[in-house]
């Protein structure tokens, strides 16, 4: 055992500066995720400040603005599609629904603004495209995948990488949640395929380990296979109340993944190798602590430690790839890999046949 | 917590008589298995004992009956399908290559012994189903899941049943080890379509995760997907060195998962509910201690407990049935239903398509 690896495991391997000007942030879409974790994120953050909040209801924009630290500014869809406020903002943080994305960052490109997009990136593959066309060798495009920047997952990703595990051969990965606990109405975006694309689980819940799997791998999928099935009434307009789906990877390992809007709150990822294997349990929810193990060759290591603030990594990663005029990644055609991706488990769902998926990521 | 809940863990449910005549048992087919786990356990039942040994090459069985506490006779294949010693046994444990169960079942059904078969029951469909023709009707046949007395399999069984994890949704199964550490030839029978079967992993080790799947929520898959790989050499002969499958149950839960043949040894089983969850992890290796865990809305107990010798409850189970005249689970037509099952996951992996299998178990 080396202590080193302990007290460095949450250190943030990319950060290089610490003197940068912060990046001012105006907030598109003001759900209870943008309130109580984008919002406090960057008011705890020393590179990152809300100025402008952006809402379809004017009153709420004013009401959020009024509980926040800094945000001085508060303005609708329509008034930001105009170019109001402008100068008050350095990069946009969309967290729309879905297929409302594409819109604002295109906005947001025109002005010159960076873009932090939510995860899934649009609801399909062309508009996810729309996406990356409007922000390349324009504006830094970053998909807000919170794991990226998870000390437990980066610290699996370099294991894998240093061969600690032997070659990967399978991932194991899960994400569920009662979604009709957490909202009450089920008249909600996320049911909506208007809004949400395709599905409801695989689109929000099973981009969790399909992702982190091909980050921690660093390998890209090749195809896919998907079971789905939706039973209760809320689920009525998408097919995925739950859902299990395989992909294949371009270095040859295989992944078993599962979501569900409508189970036991619940997720995992596992890889296991030739030599080993490295797992995170609970895995993808945010505000709850690790469980880290390592087993290489039969010896097994447990590692506990205090979960970071997700977003707070993540809006001081952005930021600070930002001011230093580095790369950023996940960037938008990594965000599209994965569009591309899901809607082939939905295609593969509903045909009953293996899909293949480009791998021009 | 319920103290009883505990205490009653590792209890035998199946059993009401403990003054039964113990049953006379033929080893057929002698390798690690049959002379370190099951010999072993018929030594230390009260239920059982091993009289006979039977062999492809007497003077192994010699070595056997020489090494073993009873067993005073030798016999070659030959021999005992010519009816050698048929007076000096009640039941015979078959647990030869796959592909060779069915003549030996059909010579004991002929001879009216019981019969104890390992796992995978055959290595196609056909012949499965030719064993249970051969004893339906004539002897007692079981199939030699482990699992199904297993205490922690057993609980998990009862949990879902009672519907303390509600509705079960999603199920998470894998099982893994390096088969060429653990026998450095790679000449051998499970690598051999022959001897085997359709292939490696799903059908030595996936059916863990598959047939436990079945038993915890008593429900009959009733469709399969799956993808699988084989690229080393030793593999070279069946298409699964790594393999991860999906099935969808009568009841409408979805499982994914996942079986190699070249990877680290390792295996879970997790059914997630829309109330809770329950795992076990390690899940389906023998001698291992198990971590069973028990989630209900949000609560979490975790449950140490000493392993049972698995082979020694199977082996008493199955003793235990026969002398009180009772039903034997699990027996010919479940154990058909997983090599029906496991034949899909083969197709499926070959042709690309979502599976169906048939649901007349």
């Amino acid at each position: 055992m080396d202590a080193t690896a302990l007290s460095e495991f949450g250190r943030r391997d990319w950060e290089t500066d610490t003197d940068l000007e912060p990046v001012r942030f105006a907030m598109i879409g003001l759900g209870w995720w943008t309130r109580e974790e984008a919002i406090p994120a960057t008011e705890q953050s020393d590179r990152c400040e809300t100025t402008v909040v952006v809402s379809g209801d004017h009153d709420k924009a004013e009401d959020v603005a009024e509980a926040s630290e800094r945000a001085e500014t508060a303005i609708t869809y329509d008034e930001f599609h105009d170019g109001a406020a402008t100068d008050e903002y350095d990069a946009v943080y969309v967290a729309t629904p879905n297929a409302k994305h594409l819109e604002f960052v295109v906005s947001a490109a025109e002005f010159g603004k960076a873009v932090l997009c939510e995860k899934p990136m649009e609801a399909t593959p062309e508009r996810a495209r729309r996406i990356v066309e409007a922000c390349e060798d324009e504006v830094p495009l970053m998909v807000a995948y919170r794991m990226h920047t998870e000390p437990a997952v980066r610290r699996a990703r370099e294991l894998v990488a240093e061969g600690a595990i032997g070659d990967p051969m399978l991932v194991h990965g899960s994400m569920s949640q009662d979604l009709l606990e957490i909202f009450s109405n089920p008249d909600q975006w996320r049911l909506d395929p208007d809004l949400s694309g395709p599905g409801a689980s695989v689109m929000d819940l099973g981009i969790y380990p399909l992702n982190t799997a091909r980050f921690v791998l660093d390998a890209d999928r090749v195809g896919v296979s998907a079971l789905a099935r939706s039973e209760g009434e809320a689920f009525s307009n998408v097919p995925d109340e739950v859902a299990t789906f395989e992909v294949r990877f371009d270095d040859g390992t295989l992944a078993a993944c599962s979501a569900s809007q409508h189970a036991n709150r619940s997720s995992h990822l596992k890889v296991v190798g030739t030599d080993g294997e490295v797992s995170i349990e609970p895995a993808f929810f945010d505000r709850q602590n690790r469980k880290f193990e390592l087993e290489v060759g039969g010896t097994r290591a447990e590692l506990d430690y205090e979960q970071v603030d997700q977003m707070l990594e993540e809006f001081d990663y952005f930021a600070h790839q930002i001011r230093t005029d580095r790369e950023i990644h996940p960037d938008g055609r990594h965000g599209l890999a994965d569009i591309e991706a899901m809607h082939a488990v939905y295609e593969s769902a509903e045909r009953g046949s293996v899909v293949s998926v480009s791998g021009d990521d």
